[in-house]
């Protein structure tokens, strides 16, 4: 079963910084767009999730910066889910330069499932089923 | 009675974008704040109002970038309350580069007072009471 | 000869805010966006037109927020060049939720080209002449 | 020798999402400011650093969010420099909400000295000493 799911992003100008390069904390935003692309390779979406009374929020990142990552650059982000725990998931992304090829990054994010009172709950066979989808078995949701 | 407020900001790197200058779109922040900064100066936060069941969001901004602002500069944003409608009220902002004393930005911003469901509302003798406030009669919120 | 290109945007979690909607600055990371992309529809790039020692900085933007936007909203924006100059441009935009097809935001933004040194330039034959392309006489940059 | 530089933070409106708190990423802006405040606590300023000629890249990024931070909180950073290697230097954070004292966020971020060329430099004795300084023997820069 294919487990990587891959989101192009074009870099803004707005995202980078007088360095000349993309500001290190843009990147999280491309995280977050990886992880909705994700959800839609799998025939759902982040927001159904939200509808369904459930979120997601972010409890920990970590993201290792390998290489320069400029203006109009396309990004090639690739994500899959690394490990499913009872209320936690965590995901992991290689960033890719596409006209090199090299990866330029490297990150992890964990995630706690969460009622919409806020509170953590154990991740119901409903949601559970959705992340484990084959994202080739379902249409993407444009 | 003293019409204005002003809010200093340091300027973050990033800010800033690979044009060495701050960019566009983050000046808008910077109102938000300075926004922020003219209800303290009146004795109540903008918190508070939506708290009170109101939001006042932004239905129109104009902003014309006369020279430029760069990383760790600390600007002062200059607002005051320029016309008050039935359901509206407009600010006008200046930014100022605090080394030189010029105005290196000016601005103005619509915004429509509505309710929780976010319907336009006539503004309420409550909330018409704060806007009208003299700023040297209330302690400033911190 | 058709003048408008559409930049299609998938509204980021992060770019929301806690009324629910997209915050109001976030929208001129989209009309830079599609401003790259009518680059791209006349044969070349925003990053081309500063390798070649010009840049296009923002001295003014007018934007009007009709109608909610809101996160994992599809939104297209339409841009034109309304108007050239002798050192200066002027762009409009249109932002479209493309599930209703309503315009929910109007925008134009000011532009004056400049030297590496940033000092404001007459456009020279050459620019000028990438401005006033044909977008369907010229391949898009991908 | 006391090592930890405080800098309070109030959270804006436009660094919330939907889900009503601070949007992760932005939480990076607040550790970029936290590490201008050390500098300037230490009596010169990140920007004389690149004007000396060296940059100060973040080349990863570990941070943990155990709790919720929501629009105009005032948060207080607390920085300190955790070690100090050839040509690499670690900060750790965390970030304390100023009403309830409880210590929300967690962070490291690395960083690698680079010339202006943006090749990693061994930290010169000049900078090692800025790096060094007590911050109650020097002048904080306003």
């Amino acid at each position: 079963m294919r487990t990587v799911t891959e989101e192009p992003i074009r870099v803004r100008y707005g995202e980078t910084d007088m360095m000349g390069h993309a500001y290190y904390a843009n990147y999280l935003f491309w995280l977050e767009q990886a992880r909705g692309a994700w959800c839609r390779d799998r025939g759902f979406t982040y927001l159904s999730l939200e509808e369904h009374g459930f979120k997601l929020p972010v409890t920990e990142v970590w993201i290792k910066y390998r290489g320069e990552i400029k203006y109009d650059d396309l990004v090639i982000v690739r994500i899959s889910l690394e490990e499913t725990r009872r209320a936690a998931v965590k995901f992991r992304y290689e960033i890719v330069q596409s006209v090199t090829g090299q990866v330029v990054t490297e990150a992890t994010t964990w995630h706690v499932l969460v009622s919409s009172a806020m509170k953590a709950v154990s991740i119901p066979p409903e949601v559970r089923g959705w992340l484990e989808r084959d994202p080739d078995a379902f249409e993407t949701v444009v």
